[in-house]
């Protein structure tokens, strides 16, 4: 064999499936003494280019020493094996990656320099071709914060991520949408600010996002009364069809950067005004939107704290959508508990279901924000006065439009469905009289979780009171819903182990 | 069964060992349907608490959806695997891990705020614990960079850096060191130096590094003359006899924190003053180092690019030094090319040899710069005066007495070796006539990489010209040793695809 055979074999491995998650970067596994880790000198860690084809993939290597990967394999996480739409057993090349070039940007905004439009667009660019590791990403995201983004650097990474994404277009010259900062569990205004708009004849094409760290996001929770899942044509059809829709954003690539960069802010707990700004505007820029509202709710355990946090985030949010031309109102709203009754996915959609039909038990705080937000779009829209949005929206809520358009949007998205009924639940007790004084958005959404919202759609937590409310000891304070006996059991745990979940005032 | 089996049985799984590298963040595997992921609702990237016994390590998790991994099983990394001292098939429970506690003080950090003392002797003590992911350090170093550490930070740091491992402790008053800030090729003055000061009666207990991104550290190269996995013990016993040792730090636990952070800044390619400055004098002060001479070498292809650089961090380290009663010396050196002749373990080696026995084609640089830098630690240690401490140290290296106290101290380490030589060798000739006026230091390292270093010991590159020479063309500038054809053609590629490896001007 000579050396360039001996080379050039060196190099190839065969693509073995691991269905390994790590989420937007490509790891692949190959064994230390295989021949094109020696022959590469590849070490563990490695950034390395696979190849099939005319298909490149920039992979972090990591070596194994077991005997369970063969030295002519080449293991590939679920992102590299999409990526490169592989099918097993096809052979692979790999090779030294070559270096990322705007990661010079990234250090030299590490070293405090600002970033110029080229620079973050580039940045941006390598970062949806998969260029970056959750490591460079980390020193990119730490060093916006540190030093943070000034207001060109925000306009210019919205823009950057707005066009390195799809865009959405529309006949209207009038787009509305809405957005809600989040960390406030069973804020699910959505599904009925879309309805009450759309039967007022705005156009409202609402992307929404999946539960990243939540029990649910309204893409869950909708899901459970009707498909989500739809792609640029069916949401251009539904919309033209009735108005508005509800779908999941996932399924088109609108400002595909925020959702790589969110995951590692999650990781640090980071979450700077910039790239909030530019991770809100550069959604609803990409989906087409004219005029936004912006739903803050305030609170010490949402993710916007005080009145002081919200007034700055607003300003920036304000400035910024202004020389994109978009109109912006901003809804600062009571983060001090969750919204509605239920938390997690189908609890979620009947307290939807439940304003929209007008039921007897629909929690009055989610209509009633539901009803402030449509408000203040039906006023941006020029339907009403400043001031009297919000009782043109309670009238159409109130009639059945609203009820009949959410209907109608379901049926073209797919057909409507119910959302499911949990197998497994418990209630939590008061341990003593008194009147409702706290409740941990933080820690109620956990229990949720660890009782399987939002993969089980029908776990989560419902709510029996309020803050206010004058509770008796032994009275249920709350419901866990699970689906399986195991998780049930795990949330109990937690609950019991933490206390502080709801607060009792002796009264 | 009850919840509560139910509940425990979920938190079981059987402990594989897969061998991945994945160097210090301990990683664990799990089937994304297995009974502990859906109770303790884990996703992709959880941070996760394994346990056995009373044996507890934090890891990161990755789920997989293939059938190659049983939903019993935990398949773990290398350094999980260490950390529990796990046998195959043990049974681990796995539970959520408690929130990092020192994670504030890095988002404090972040958002500009500087560390008191407290803070950081946090942050590195769960950094060591293995609380940190590499998305977590790179935040940390980032924050470090973008908004500099200052004089107090940096105290801190390199305290607490020495605090969180382990520290020799001799009974000389005086105790010498040196350390190069390295980048520079060849540059293997180390064993030359411990035999010349160790003659003259000085106290240095070397503990030297591994290659990372290098072609050979000096433990690399030293080696493949004598052994260097040298624990406490063995380093008191051999200095306690020879005055002087060469030993691999890897074995020591002289400020581990460093070793974790510097693979994460190579990753990131930033490489600040402050995390310079503590990286070295925490390794120096946990050694018991008294007296320091430091080598810089600057040039365009070195660590320290400039004169202004090297000066503001020589300001640096002789400030926090000083802090610490270290009294530190430094050496600017020309870092326009490789010291001495070989790159690679053996062929640096050799350099030495022939630099310590006086053999008529000892390179001279090596010479040189190891006679500078040792006549640099004889005047500190107050056995010449300023400016005739090289001279001291040349009559030693001449009249054979460093010869003599570099073959007792390989005794003392275990017994002298002869260094490997190569099976496979080609040299690179130049391709035009004229003058040597460019060595790329990069380049060449990475060439001698490619060939197989610094893991084939023998495998590198041995220089034949250095600047300024006058070569013809055709003549052989230096030669790529291998072990195996396959890494000699990949290197030659490299060599042929990279012309600006030498430059050569017309003369």
């Amino acid at each position: 064999m000579s050396m360039q055979d001996a080379h050039a074999n060196g190099r190839h491995l065969r693509a073995r499936r691991l269905g390994l998650d790590t989420h937007h970067e490509a790891v692949v596994l190959m064994h230390k003494d295989c021949p094109v880790c020696r022959s590469e000198g590849f070490s563990a860690l490695s950034r390395v280019e696979l190849g099939v084809g005319d298909r490149r993939v920039v992979a972090t290597l990591h070596q194994v020493t077991g005997d369970w990967l063969a030295g002519d394999e080449a293991g590939l996480s679920e992102s590299a094996w999409r990526r490169l739409g592989l099918t097993d057993g096809e052979t692979l090349t790999v090779v030294h990656a070559d270096p990322v070039g705007s990661l010079a940007h990234v250090r030299s905004r590490v070293y405090g320099n600002r970033l110029s439009e080229a620079a973050l667009r580039e940045i941006i660019g390598d970062i949806v071709k998969g260029q970056y590791t959750d490591v460079h990403l980390a020193s990119f995201l730490t060093a916006s914060a540190t030093k943070p983004l000034d207001h060109d650097e925000v306009v210019a990474l919205t823009r950057a991520m707005v066009e390195v994404g799809d865009r959405l277009r529309w006949k209207p010259a009038m787009v509305v949408d809405k957005h809600s900062v989040g960390g406030l569990p069973g804020n699910r205004t959505t599904p009925i600010i879309v309805s009450i708009v759309a039967a007022l004849g705005l156009t409202m094409p609402k992307t929404s996002s999946r539960a990243i760290t939540s029990p649910a996001g309204t893409a869950d929770a909708m899901e459970t009364l009707a498909p989500v899942d739809l792609d640029v044509a069916d949401i251009h059809r539904v919309v033209e069809r009735e108005g508005g829709c509800i779908a999941w954003g996932g399924a088109v690539r609108l400002s595909p950067a925020d959702d790589i960069l969110i995951r590692v802010e999650r990781a640090l707990d980071i979450d700077t005004e910039g790239q909030m700004i530019a991770s809100v505007l550069s959604k609803k820029i990409a989906a087409g939107s004219t005029h936004v509202v912006l739903d803050v709710p305030v609170g010490p355990t949402a993710k916007v704290r005080s009145a002081q946090a919200a007034e700055a985030l607003s300003a920036g949010l304000v400035a910024v959508a202004e020389t994109f031309g978009m109109h912006v109102t901003i809804n600062l709203g009571d983060g001090l508990q969750p919204i509605g009754r239920g938390i997690g996915p189908a609890l979620e959609a009947r307290d939807v279901l439940a304003v929209l039909q007008g039921a007897p038990g629909a929690p009055r705080d989610l209509r009633m924000r539901a009803v402030a937000l449509a408000g203040s779009l039906v006023e941006l829209g020029g339907l009403a006065p400043d001031g009297a949005g919000a009782q043109v929206a309670a009238d159409v809520l109130d009639d059945g439009r609203a009820w009949d358009k959410f209907q109608r949007i379901c049926e073209a998205q797919g057909g409507m469905r119910v959302p499911p009924v949990s197998h497994h639940r418990r209630p939590l007790l008061a341990d003593r009289s008194g009147s409702l004084a706290l409740v941990d958005n933080r820690k109620i959404a956990k229990l949720a979780k660890l009782a399987g919202a939002p993969d089980d759609k029908a776990a989560g937590v419902a709510l029996h009171v309020r803050l206010g409310d004058t509770v008796a000891a032994g009275e249920p304070l709350c419901t866990v819903h699970a689906e399986s006996p195991g998780e049930l059991a795990y949330a109990l745990d937690y609950a019991a182990a933490n206390p502080g979940i709801f607060g009792i005032a002796p009264g």
